[in-house]
């Protein structure tokens, strides 16, 4: 059996490697850069893999994390979050070390990023493609004209190009509405590069979201891809179809703490501190936040032909409902595997991790 | 403005030694044992009040976290989650210095229990009631009999009493279903007690969940309570009823970091990586993951007339949509404040804490 005390997340190298190998190669054959989205793993040793595939451009989504990696020595960091004034100095000096990008969302946030940052930067203009979240609307020519004259106006901004996340791929039913997504919204930002590329620059189209970088074949016009899921994958990009069950590289290990045969039901350690709350719908419209899969004593696993899933949580409590003969196979003591809803929730709140 | 730089836990010094004092006093009343859950703030400071309050007996949900406040100088510890095999050397150097109480919910528990613990502990045994979460069903007396025979057959495990957690009064629509509820299972665990007694010895009733315990008007017949979450309240407990918005204790400062006029929405620094995904839903039906108030420059809070919900959550980021008046008065760089959903998982994602 496995070696764990409490919930820790087992990452398979092997699978994950692939993960990346693929996204980097796809990139490489639609001959757009890959700066992978570090905030689903923010992990160093998950890192010095894409750095081994000569990966060495990355976005993050918080400061701290761009600090983290820089310590690591990744000097190619974008801070795929919209500027926040408050962390104005922790970002100029990390501007100091590293090649930084920072993002821009609004008008008003432009005007403090031209007031407060002292050290060069690139700058991205999130542009908002119909998830709602953040970003200038595409139609604002004005406001984005604006926006492209304030940072002409400062030594240390540079406009780097239009950044887009389609997050609305996340609800996407099926691959047609996603590369319906991917196609509508790639034009947009092929249309503002060319509106405001001028003799002496041309900005840059970056893209996010793992749904549509999984699932498009090529990302043509585009000039920079940013998924992040991609390198564990998850319950939820395999309900939208973007990866498969063995592309998913991550799983949660919890020990068994009791049974109860009466209802069927074995009870984790694992909890909404572990899973988060985020879930999925069954067939039966019932929510659930895991699915537990076949763990061997190497910690490698595999997905039951059924569905096992973690159908409650509470703070450290999870509890799965099981048919009989898996039941009576379970011990308490056992540890089993669950995989996750959202693995970027989950690796951000387990910090323990098995390398199989 | 209040001083911060990413979302950061406010915790309103005097509402919560008031809902301290209260239930301390509450409990004093109806003369049981006051031991409250320390899974809520799992702070130092916070456990601090109670300490001066003259608490000396605490739950906490993880060994981990009992490690943590026996360093602190609490020494009468109860890890209310079933006793997890695979930390006994932890709890067994724990037990050595401190004085433990652990929890069993199945047989199958109790036997590596008696297989694994070598010092002096005290054991609770948790009883179902109602929640499908965990514990023997009342109506099980056998397997209870047989579970106390193993218990009395070590020298190091001494049977303490009876656990009940009523988690369903967390779903409860109203104050007479949480009565009911009370009413209902506290009978149920006097009559394990009475059954149970013996000339040399009487199981205690150990009661939890924050809404009843804020509920009840007398715990009669219970001989301990274990709230937890009544420390901070949050939304859920204003929703069921269990508090005001006078008794919420903590906020979440959140910087905000883009607006967007167009849909008259604000977007924060404060996402599902602070608030965890737990949601309430409106009137309407619509979930929501927080609720604006209004954050004076020191740090108090009040809430609006009007509810301004936290309508979505990625990652990092958080939505909410305002009227114009208000939108109008929120700027980039603005301080607001989300009182949480569940505080509960709030604090635990949210390490940075402003006493104010």
């Amino acid at each position: 059996m496995i070696k764990v005390s409490k919930p820790a997340l087992i990452i398979n190298e092997k699978i994950c490697r692939n993960n990346i190998l693929k996204m980097k190669l796809k990139a490489a054959s639609s001959e757009v850069a890959f700066r992978p989205h570090f905030k689903t793993h923010q992990n160093i040793i998950v890192g010095s893999w894409f750095k081994e595939e000569g990966i060495t451009k990355i976005a993050v989504s918080s400061v701290s994390m761009a600090l983290k990696f820089a310590n690591k020595g990744w000097d190619d960091i974008l801070i795929a979050f919209p500027f926040n004034v408050h962390e104005a100095e922790e970002i100029n000096n990390l501007a100091s070390r590293i090649k930084l990008g920072l993002t821009v969302s609004c008008p008003e946030s432009t005007l403090l990023l031209k007031k407060s940052i002292k050290s060069k930067v690139s700058v991205y203009i999130k542009i908002e493609v119909g998830s709602k979240r953040t970003g200038f609307p595409a139609g604002n020519k004005e406001e984005i004209a604006q926006t492209i004259n304030i940072l002409a106006e400062s030594n240390n901004l540079l406009f780097k190009g239009f950044m887009a996340h389609a997050g609305h791929t996340y609800t996407a039913s099926n691959h047609d509405e996603i590369r319906s997504v991917y196609r509508v919204n790639s034009d947009v930002l092929k249309k503002l590069k060319k509106t405001f590329s001028t003799e002496n620059s041309t900005p840059i189209i970056s893209w996010g979201d793992t749904p549509s970088c999984s699932i498009i074949p090529d990302f043509e016009g585009v000039d920079e891809v940013r998924p992040g899921n991609f390198v564990y994958y998850d319950l939820m990009q395999l309900q939208i179809g973007a990866c498969n069950q063995e592309n998913i590289a991550a799983v949660v290990a919890c020990p068994v703490v009791a049974k109860h045969p009466e209802r069927l039901e074995v009870v984790i350690y694992g909890g909404a501190v572990h899973f988060s709350k985020e879930n999925l719908l069954c067939k039966t419209n019932i929510p659930y936040y895991g699915e537990m899969v076949s763990l061997n004593d190497d910690g490698k696993w595999k997905f039951f032909d059924e569905k096992y899933y973690l159908r409650r949580l509470s703070q450290e409590h999870g509890i799965i409902q099981l048919p009989e003969n898996i039941f009576n196979n379970v011990k308490v003591g056992s540890i089993v595997g669950i995989a996750p809803v959202h693995s970027c929730l989950t690796a951000d709140l387990i910090k323990d991790c098995i390398f199989v």
